[in-house]
């Protein structure tokens, strides 16, 4: 059973405080295997790798080449269902368009003084994504990290996916395909992760890093920081419906256990002001709980972080809201744009009844890289601006730099920076 | 004397490649050190600041407030010289201009199926800025810091700055007043990055914390990472000046030695096709380096790790530039638009004989806080993007959900996700 708080009660704000700080994860610490795995990746390249993958995956470079074929990739996607190609075109598509959308635009111009000032942005010249092997192979988390890349303009999409025994997803390598991504390698974990940042003998390396995996690739990708970009460190999913009275509790449902399906950490949170609506939901849950293939996953979820909170008002819902700052946020209300005005802090916002965050995960066309435990109130999800960087431009003529020169001066010297005036001073003959 | 190579000369590609890697940090492992501050200010709040306090600044806040007054605010402008409060207001003006161009739209639109998607920008409602003490504590830094923040719409913008003895930079203090930031606590190292992320009883937590560090801060921005976001982890500066024959030494020296004076670790370089100008720049430089303040510093950063690189044309030193993505880029060339062209990674370029990399640390406008250690190829300046974060918006309707619910549906089945599938197919009547 989820826990269930109500707003009017006593104590209310110490326990919404308490579960705001709950601890989903076990965080591993995997800091000195993971230290060790890259110092050696990075003193002994591919050999490194190959006893890596032996170890872990049970898979031999000498029998099967690290780098996936193009006649492997053509083989596996003979054997994806129809239906399945298809869907994942909707989603490719989807997706493509409305990144589209998020290419930033060069800034250049000249103020009253005469200096040109710019911004310019350009494509990371080489990118890898981490895909995770077993259950958590995702085919669309492989759309979503390509797509953006490809729209920003990244010449060198590379991916790494931990094969056991050599054998990777035919649906994640549909999805590569469909991405434009054609240099795979079968590695993965937190020797993947160093291959991609120093590179080897057979992976050249790239400028930044970006995809899902467990404790060792997320530790592995805080290690590498620095000398590699990399995206956000993401937790176990979370969903926030907020619904109103007339809802199918049905509907409400499925939505919670979608979240609390992915892990035992994930977390889904009903927030109402109807405490029979509540209730119905709540028994919809373990009706719906009986029939699900991940039941054991989805049930642990939900009785260890699943949450139930009963609010005065729906007004009363925005600031709650704003402090959970859900990964998914669902309004399932008539009226969403009042909320919609109220809510500042969350990944993404699925409105209307209609829109279950599912649509979100595959085929809405944004995207399903979002921050979780509670990272919306400073980041973003993942976006083509992610593939890219912005350099800028600065430029004055003899004339500019009289007008701008003696400020300058005057804070390097107060700063203590005698080079830095010199610098200025040298050009407008103040000093020689 | 720095290094020189000639792109001509056998052996250079093995050269330039080891140049690139080069280390100029000393990297202190003092995670050890930075978890314990962290978990003890965590835990002891208040006490455990005022601990580390007194054993590091030497600053006792039974005598001293650890909240600098608005009185001592007042007073610290009243020291500062009016040629240093007109010289930053006048970078304060043409910092806030040039960063409101930087301010994100929103998008709104409805697609070909009725579909509505969107993106919402919204600010972080409390940031914390880190002002280094000492020598480095520098009133430009909290100017380039605060401003975009402000112009974010962040309401809550908090300073720390470590104070020897109570004693805060009055230019720093006059600098925060004019970028609108009131609240100020005298903390620094490890302990202040840990107030500022888990909060104490007199300093309410943020949601991102920015601004440059020694050794301990960094590690501690890394630490809290997550719990908190944090800016890029800023590394020593760097300039790569590129030069036509038609320059004079002593300018360009006197750029490359306003770089060295930073800090031991800076690293100028000068990459030119003609020897003699780069000649006649080193013996400027020796020159120059006699009349220096930080002359020390200056000329270890010089010797250390300054670099003359002789290219054989000017279009060579395209693809060079690029590997070494330099945090500064000075175009001292009568032509830059040709290699304006080519340049891809670099924090910022200034353009032309008049555009001395000083202007931009100072009143140029734009961001003097720019990506380090080659981080340029992945990372971009501080901008106001980096004070906001956007949140994805999706609403179907039941058409549209009749319209992409059975790809939704095909790929939630093929990834093995039930609860998926089931919240789609539910609201479409194919499951109950």
């Amino acid at each position: 059973m989820a826990i269930w708080l109500e707003q009017a009660a006593d104590g209310f704000e110490a326990q919404f405080a308490a579960f705001l700080t709950t601890k989903r994860e076990v965080s591993e610490d995997v800091n000195a295997v993971v230290r060790d795995i890259i110092a050696d990746v990075r003193a002994r390249g591919d050999v490194a790798l190959m006893e890596y993958s032996v170890r872990f995956d049970g898979i031999d470079f000498d029998a099967t080449p690290m780098r996936v074929t193009s006649e492997e990739i053509d083989a596996a996607i003979a054997e994806v269902p129809s239906e399945v190609l298809g869907a994942l075109k909707v989603a490719a598509v989807r997706i493509e368009s409305h990144h589209r959308r998020q290419l930033p635009r060069d800034d250049s111009y000249e103020d009253e003084l005469g200096v040109v000032l710019g911004s310019r942005w350009t494509a990371i010249e080489a990118v890898g994504i981490y895909v995770p092997g077993g259950t958590a192979s995702y085919p669309s988390s492989v759309l979503m990290n390509a797509i953006p890349a490809k729209v920003a303009g990244v010449e060198r999409v590379v991916m790494v996916v931990p094969a056991k025994e050599g054998v990777v997803n035919p649906a994640v390598l549909a999805a590569a395909r469909m991405a434009g991504v054609e240099e795979i390698y079968r590695v993965g974990g937190a020797q993947a992760v160093a291959a991609l940042a120093y590179g080897t003998e057979t992976i050249a390396p790239v400028a930044k890093i970006t995809g899902p995996g467990n404790a060792y690739v997320a530790a592995a990708k805080r290690h590498v920081f620095g000398t590699v970009g990399i995206d956000m460190i993401a937790g176990p999913s979370e969903v926030l419906v907020i619904a109103d009275k007339d809802n199918n509790p049905d509907w409400i449902a499925a939505d919670l256990l979608a979240q609390a399906e992915h892990d035992r950490g994930a977390q889904s949170i009903l927030m109402t002001d109807n405490p029979l609506l509540a209730k119905s939901v709540e028994q919809a849950v373990e009706r719906q709980l009986k029939t699900l293939g991940r039941a054991e996953t989805a049930a642990a979820s939900w009785r260890d972080f699943g949450a139930i909170i009963i609010v005065e008002s729906l007004e009363d819902a925005i600031p709650l809201a704003n402090r959970i700052a859900a990964e998914h946020l669902e309004l399932a209300v008539d009226d969403p744009d009042a909320l919609m005005l109220g809510i500042r802090n969350a990944g993404a916002i699925f409105i209307g009844k209609h829109t279950p965050e599912v649509i979100g995960d595959y085929v809405g066309g944004s995207n399903h890289v979002l921050p979780t435990a509670r990272s919306a109130r400073f980041s973003s999800g993942l976006s083509v601006l992610d593939f890219m960087k912005r350099t800028s431009v600065l430029k004055l003529g003899a004339e500019q730099l009289r007008a701008l020169g003696p400020a300058a001066i005057a804070l390097a010297n107060s700063e203590g920076l005698d080079a830095h005036a010199r610098s200025v001073a040298i050009r407008l003959n103040l000093e020689g």
